[in-house]
Formats: C-alpha cells, sequence, structure tokens
C-alpha cells in the first residue's frame, strides 16, 4: 500500500488521554501515550488509558514512542503501556525527566532518548523534526513528520507566548519554512478555539504574585498543577525578592521542582530551598511554600492542610494561600469546599476564577490557531485534543482562512485517515472501548460492574436469601431480606415483611422439584422491584440467592 | 425577656435552603423556605430541607412566613414544610403565583396573602414593610422588618439595577429614609462579595440575542432558568422584532411562562404564542424556542432534544441554541456534556462560559453591597445566603466602610444572635440535621445508608451466603459468593474459589452449637475484606447472610 495511515486512540473528541498514530505499510509511530480522568458517572474509576488492542496487533511495526511534552494527558499512560509496546521512546530534556520519574515509581525502567527541539530523528519511514512551542510545561514540542506520502504538522498542545518566562520563543522560523516546502496535514489543538484574540503570556502573573505576597503577614502559599514549572519560578522570583524561603510541599511538587531544577529549567538558589520539616523553625513571614493539591484532590497537602490534618503545614491567621489553576471540570466542588475550609481556618485565599491574572491558560486562543494555520499552509487540517463543539469552531476558523470544509476533518478516536497521492479519504473506525484503571487492576472494570455501581450507588441494593428444599421446591425457612443503601433498616420492618410475603407468594406457584432457578431468581427479582418502586420510588438493585438444601 | 432573637435554619455559610426566623417572647415570624442542591457525595438524594425541628416546638408563636421572592433557594421546601408549620403566607404577586403553582403540583392548598412593595403587615410583634429591589426574577423584595426592639433590614438576594427591564427601580427613597430612621441590624446578601465594581444590568443581554437571532438560519432556541421571566421578555421581544413565533417548552418554563404573563409580568401577544405540537407546522426559521434545562438536568427538555429524543423538537443544521445561564456548581460536567450532543447534532451553541454577554448575575457585586451599607447605615451587620468565604470578603467591605469588625457577624445556620438594648450578642447553637428528599420520602435518607451507597458506589459490594446446620455448626453446602459492581463475576473464579475457602476456614474454627451468629459474620466480613484488600486494592461491601438450617 503507498498510504500513509493517521488516527487516534484517544485525544480526539475529549480532551484526555491523547495517543496518536501515523502508519505506513512497514512502520508506525505513536506520538504521546497519556492517561484520561474519570467524569463523575464512573464511579470509583480512578484513571482512564487508551485502548490499545488494535496496536497489539502491529507490534512487530512500531519504531518508537514520541512524547510531545510532560503533561499527565500526553505521558501518563507509558508505565501501564509501556510493558505491552517496549518501543524506544523520544523526548525532549525535561519531559523525559518527569517520564523517568514515572517509570521509576512504578519500578520499571524504560530506554528514553532525549532529543533537543530542533533535532531530527529517523524512525524507519519517519523523519521527525521536533519543533519548540510554548505551552503552560516547558520543553513542549510540536513535530514535523516527514513521510513519503507528504510532510505532516503535528500541532500538540501549544501556545505562542511572545514573552516566555524562560525566553524562548517558539521557532516560528522552522514552522513558516515546513510550510512554504509544503505541509499535507496540520494536526492541530483546538482546546481553546472558541476563546477570541490571543491568550495571555504566562509572565502577566508574576506581577499578580508580588502583590499578593508584599500584602502578606503570614505563610505565602501557592498551589498549582505539579508540573506549571513556569508558574513556580515566578513563585520562587517573589519569594527571592520578598526574602522568604521556598518550601515545596507534597510529593508531586516535591518531585516536579527536584527534576526542573536539575536539568536546569528552574532557577532556586541553594539556601534558599527548605524542607518541610524545616518549617517549623522559621517565622511565618519568611516561609513561601509551594504546595500540591490544587484540584482539591482527597489526599492531597493542600487539601491535608485545609482538614487541619498536616504535619508540618498549619494555617495561622495572616496566611495567605493563592490557587493558581482553575478547576479541571468536574473537580470545581472539590476545590470550592477547600477554599471554604482554609478560609475557615484563617487563611485569606485568593483564585484565579475571582482574579484572573492568577492563572492563564496553556491553549492557544483562535488568533494563535489561526497563526498556525497561516504559517504552516497546510492542504488538510484535522483538529485534536478538543470537544466535538471545539472542534467545530475550529473548522469555523479554518473555513474563514479560506479552507474548504471538505478539508477538515471532524473525527473521533478510532476513525482512520487515509493519505495517499496527495488525497485524504475517511478509513476504518478501529473499535475502541474504555479501559479503566481502578486500584490495581489494569482494564478490569467494565460497563457492567460500572452500571451496577451507579444503580447501587442511587438506590442501594436489597439482597434476598431464599432456602429450598430441592426435592420438593418448599421453602425451609423464612426468605431473609437485607438492605443496604435504600433505606434505613430500622425505619423498613413493614416493607421488609412485606417482601418476604411477596417471595414466599413468586415462589408458591411451583410444585415440585424446581428445574429452573435461574426463572424463579428473576421471578422474585422484577416482583421486589416493582413493589419497592411502588412503595418508595426507588430502584435498589435486587439480588437474589437461593440456597438448595 | 425583652430580646429579638435572629437564626436561620439554613441559608447562612451555604447558598440555599434559606430559611431565616426573627423571635420575640410571644411572636415569630419566618423569611424564606427554600430547598438545598445535594453536592455530588449525596449520591441518589434529589433535595435539601431545611431542618424545622426546632421550630415544630414554637409552633403557637409563629405568626407568617414572608417569601422575598420566586427562586426554589427561597420558596421550594414550602410544600415540604407546610404542612407541619400551617401559618399563612405572604409575598409579592409573582412570588405568590410561583407558590400557588407549586402547592398545586403537589396538591395541597394554602393561604397567600399578596403584597405590593411598598405596602406594610403588622405579624404580632412584627411590623413588616416590603422594598421592591432587582434580581433576576421580577417582583423581588426586601424587608424593613419594625421590632420593639429595634429596626431589622433584611436585604436578600438582589442588585441595584439601574436600567430594569420593566423599568422598576429599587426604591432608593424607602431604603435610606428607613436608614436615616436608625437601623439595628442590617442582613445582607454577599454571594458576590469577592466581585468588584457592579453587576451588569439585565437589559444588556438582548443587543446579544438580537445578534444572535438575526444570524440564525433555523430555529432559534434559547435556555435560561425557568423563573428568570426578565430573560424570557427579552428572548420574545427579538422573536417578535425577527417575526418568529414564541414556543415555550418543557414544563417549568411553559408553567412560568403562563403564570408570569397571567399576573402581567410577561409582555407576549397572544398571535404570538405556539404550543409545543404546533412546532411541525411552521418553517424552522419562524420558530423561536423557549426551553427548560439550562443545568443540563437529565429529563429536562433540552437534555432530550440534546439525546435526540424530544417528541416535538428535532435539531436540525441552522439552529442555534443559546445558553444564558451559568452552571450552577456541580453540574458543570452536565452542561458541557450536553453542549457537545446539541453540536453534535449540527446545532451551533452560544453560551455564556465563552460569551459573557449572555448572562449576568442576579446578585450584587461589591459596590452594591457597600451602597445598600451607605443607605441602610445600621449598628450591625450579618452576611446572608453565601459561603464562608464570602460572609469573610463582607466583612472586608463593612471594614472599609468604617464598620468595626466586632459589629459584623460571620454566623452558621443555627446561631442564634440575641438583641438587647441595642447590643448584639451570640446565643445558643441549635444543632441542625441535614433532611434530605429521596424519592417519595422525606428525611429518610439517613447518614448511615449514605456512607453505604458510597461504599458500594466506589467498590461495589461481595455477597456471601453460608448455609449452617444449628445443630452442628457444620457447614450444610458450599458457601455462595456473589459480586456486584466490585470486579467481573466471569474473570473473578479464582478470587470467589479462595474465598469461599476463606469462608469456610473462619467457620472451621467453631465446634458444636454456635451462639453468636453476629461474631460469625462479622469475622467473614473481616476476613475477606482484608483479603480483597489485599488482592485488589479495593474495598468493596461485604455482607454476609448465615441460613440456620
Amino acid at each position: 500500500m503507498e498510504e500513509l495511515f493517521f488516527y487516534s486512540l484517544g485525544g480526539i473528541g475529549d480532551v484526555n488521554k491523547s495517543l496518536y498514530v501515523y502508519e505506513t505499510e512497514k512502520d508506525l509511530i505513536i506520538v504521546d501515550c497519556g492517561v484520561g480522568f474519570p467524569d463523575t458517572t464512573m464511579l470509583g474509576v480512578d484513571l482512564l488509558i487508551p485502548d490499545i488492542s488494535y496496536l497489539l496487533t502491529k507490534k512487530h511495526k512500531i519504531r518508537g514512542i514520541i512524547l510531545t511534552h510532560a503533561h499527565e494527558d500526553h505521558i501518563g499512560a507509558l508505565p501501564y503501556l509501556w510493558g505491552d509496546l517496549r518501543a524506544p521512546l523520544f523526548a525532549t530534556k525535561l519531559t523525559a525527566g518527569f517520564i523517568a520519574n514515572k517509570f521509576r515509581d512504578f519500578s520499571l525502567s524504560a530506554p528514553i532518548k532525549v532529543i533537543n527541539p530542533g533535532e531530527k530523528i529517523t524512525l524507519g519511514d519517519f523523519t521527525v523534526d521536533f519543533v519548540r512551542v510554548n505551552h503552560s510545561v516547558p520543553d513542549a514540542t510540536h513535530l514535523i513528520i516527514n513521510t513519503p506520502y507528504g510532510k505532516i504538522y503535528h500541532g500538540s498542545d501549544f501556545k505562542f507566548d511572545l514573552t516566555p518566562l524562560d525566553g524562548k520563543v517558539s521557532d516560528f522560523g522552522k514552522i513558516a519554512s515546513a510550510g512554504d516546502e509544503g505541509i499535507l496535514c496540520l494536526m492541530s489543538d483546538c482546546l481553546r478555539s472558541e476563546r477570541s484574540g490571543y491568550t495571555l503570556s504566562e509572565r502577566i502573573i508574576e506581577e499578580q504574585l508580588d502583590k499578593e505576597i508584599s500584602l502578606c503577614q503570614g505563610k505565602f502559599m501557592v498551589t498549582a498543577l505539579s508540573s506549571d514549572i513556569y508558574r513556580w519560578q515566578m513563585v520562587i522570583n517573589v519569594a527571592k525578592k520578598h526574602h522568604r524561603k521556598v518550601v515545596p510541599v507534597g510529593r508531586s511538587v516535591e518531585q516536579a521542582i527536584v527534576t526542573a531544577r536539575r536539568l536546569g529549567y528552574l532557577n532556586i538558589e541553594q539556601n534558599t530551598l527548605l524542607d518541610s520539616k524545616q518549617i517549623k523553625s522559621f517565622p511565618a513571614e519568611h516561609l513561601c511554600i509551594l504546595i500540591s493539591g490544587s484540584q482539591g484532590q482527597a489526599g492531597s497537602a493542600l487539601n491535608r492542610v485545609a482538614n487541619n490534618d498536616h504535619q508540618h503545614v498549619k494555617i495561622r491567621e495572616g496566611d495567605v494561600v493563592v490557587v493558581s489553576a482553575d478547576p479541571i471540570p468536574g473537580n470545581e466542588n472539590a476545590v470550592h469546599i477547600m477554599i471554604d475550609a482554609l478560609t475557615k481556618l484563617g487563611a485569606s485565599v485568593s483564585y484565579s476564577e475571582v482574579d484572573d491574572d492568577l492563572h492563564v491558560s496553556g491553549h492557544a486562543a483562535s488568533q494563535e490557531l489561526m497563526l498556525l494555520m497561516a504559517l504552516t499552509k497546510p492542504k488538510f487540517l484535522i483538529p485534536i485534543g478538543g470537544t466535538y463543539r471545539q472542534m467545530k469552531r475550529y473548522l469555523k476558523l479554518a473555513e474563514a482562512m479560506g479552507h474548504k470544509k471538505e478539508n477538515v476533518f471532524l473525527l473521533e478516536s478510532g476513525q482512520q485517515v487515509i493519505f495517499k497521492e496527495q488525497k485524504a479519504t475517511l478509513g476504518h473506525k478501529i473499535e475502541l472501548k474504555n479501559v479503566l484503571i481502578d486500584g490495581l487492576g489494569v482494564g478490569d472494570v467494565e460497563n457492567i460492574v460500572l452500571r451496577d455501581r451507579q444503580q447501587m450507588a442511587k438506590d442501594g441494593v436489597v439482597i434476598v436469601v431464599v432456602s429450598i428444599a430441592s426435592a420438593t421446591g418448599n421453602l425451609t425457612a423464612q426468605p431473609e431480606v437485607l438492605f443496604r443503601g435504600f433505606i434505613h433498616m430500622k425505619e423498613s420492618e413493614k416493607l421488609i415483611n412485606e417482601s418476604k410475603h411477596l417471595v414466599k407468594e413468586a415462589i408458591k406457584g411451583h410444585f415440585g422439584k424446581i428445574l429452573d432457578w435461574q426463572f424463579i431468581r428473576k421471578k422474585i427479582e422484577s416482583t421486589l422491584g416493582k413493589f419497592f418502586w411502588d412503595q418508595t420510588a426507588r430502584h435498589p438493585m435486587v439480588l437474589s440467592v437461593i440456597i438448595e438444601v
């Protein structure tokens, strides 16, 4: 086949668990390998990872896994999937450092080749050129993927920050010259396509942090996503200016700070940095605490502080807590509850929802997305990394730039696009299932289990145990009826007695040896289901167990 | 006692289920009686209502219930609680109309006295003067409550809209003259105390709606809270201008439109209004649909439309849906999922999160809150209707206005404040419990039931059934082990066999007749609980049932 296939196993029509595939007849490369976050209907599920069953049939062709930047939704699934994929990893220095931490946490090791932006690698049919772009984490890259069938521009999460904190502006020259050479297809971040204008520079936050710290009488505490290295650098800068020691608190922040500093992405003077155990030896007004838990996660450092349950950090009147992160959708309540708890303990809390200058997005708004189109001048466009409405808005932007509707593909994960002779057509759609991480296991919570949990979560469970003499089909004892999470047992004597009666009635019709136990169980369950609905307007899960004696 | 007591049974330190009480030795009045919305930890609970057990001990003193405006969090609990309280109701015309609808839905009837803003009523020791203010629903009021111990200004939800749609500006004259006469205490809305400046006028939305409708090629659909009568009026205005018929869809919106129109709060020409059944007889570009479900509620009209499951409304390419409401915290996901589904069906969706001009708050921002302080010149201040962090910000505003910290009370619901001889002190704190509405019942889901649901929701349930010969204590059959919502039964043969073995082991130690069944059950449950945790890192609820044979 003289064709190039593109598809994603996550990260299209969805913001997370990014995994993109480029495939020719003999070679295949993977771009990113991220985790997703379960929505509130997936009770008890910790993480989602891409379904790679399809990839495993092509394992012999996989030449490498390229990671575009260090965010969880782009690298987080590696420890779960690398054992199956076992392909060499390629990433820029900081991304590689974060991946190495991750593997260490899982007691795994994998070869990671560190790439400098600007460097090229060849993986079979693919020659991949790494392009420096800006994002909320340093060392983020786009990829120019040269294939025998055309040049692809893989525009992962980015923004064009013209005044980035590290001075490393996106490599416009390289992007533009790739555009001049001719790009067959642009895959582009579209998460913020609905916002007009430009995303603000990360740099504006430093001024606001400076204002906050200069008014702070007690401990100055900032929370952000642990990989927000630029943000930590700004906090460290204002701490230095106001003669405060810097204390990372919480495992993910401590690890991120150590790694970023070791690799040269964070500038902290040695005598500035304290360990959390040293907090008690310094007066509050000399401390600046960088703390994990910006999403209000249960068990995170800031969450424990808010519950007055942290070993080293106690809130006192005069302390200031700055929440420099927007809640990920679904986390709003947890964050608001945490902010309220911190306020009650005496902290003054500033947060990005009220003060816009405390957080800026890492994603390009519509002007920047259109600028990327103008620079790359692609023949075809595929928005990635956004929901359907954001892809649709991206389509509008592309149309405004003169692109034809039929040249912009709004895909779903699993949908293949085939590039052949400078044309693009839709191919096969790979069926993907949700792969969930729950407790120690991978992929072992299936839909039926989730549905059961949802029903139990809503209305509880009723368990009926019936012991029947197998010879006669007669009850050998009173049926047992148990409620859990349905209504309080104490108040339900009448309901229990009536249901016992109904169970007996349901069985009565059968004389002699019962052959079809399954039928009896169904009958008991549907009779009681209807009865409970009539009585309480609730649908508990009814489970019957029949004991043959 | 020569004292006035003030306390709330909901609506302080919390935005919802407002119920405030003013009490003297012989008389008691209630202000508002609202519902609350459960947070995501209260699985399966539909609504929260105030705990009125304390009030019921004072039932003989209750002279009336005053409702300040027609929002659910201020009137929604009336049908649940009026049967116990049975006091006369007082409200302005539109509020009374909405309450009457509510009672009719519950097949109840209650006497409601309609009050005109500016009118005074006397209820025992209390003479209550109704003051017109602005809010997102028309006919909202503040109360000047004259008591033998001083004058109280009850400043329920409000904003000072200087260009309200109905031209009825807040009654500044009355507020100011009450201030001149001397206000002992100001109870004030504080929900938006964190926002600087003024809240925008509702009127600005009409211009944006006009822009949206003039670009719309198909059906024009708007969703908002059903009681947002001003917003519906603006939608009706632009529909008229663009020669579209108006179709209310969804029970709550239909009811709100009918009631507001009948009472003179909505101006719609008769020949403009269609029934949803008539939708199919008109071309899409002649329709303007007012639809319920702005919070993405399951089963709401817009939710059914988004799932392509509405009898009369089908989305077609060219349709525009405007979401003119911010998601209530906790509903963000549901709203985003709905917007995505509508977009996939072909609608172009505009929503307030992206376009600020599509929604304005009904609550006063800090400048307006300070203006109310300036007008009323109170001796004491109590922020109500906000969370703790919003009360604390209100305190800062009061301090900026020259009020002393000790004259501003940051309360919790149940905390009594005693006014005596122009002084205010904290009194007793009434213990309040959560009263939950679930299915048909009131207050019948207790904490233990909720906790059970949470555990089952997270990790599922394991049921063990053991039949034992009561005489010997020996098993009469293999134990039965059932999983639900834990791990998939099919994949768990090994786990089930091992747990059966463990159950046998747990029982084995007991020779002869078993006396303490409870002990055996606990032993089975704890043995298996530990085993499952070791094997799967999950904590399913383990339930054992022992059948004596």
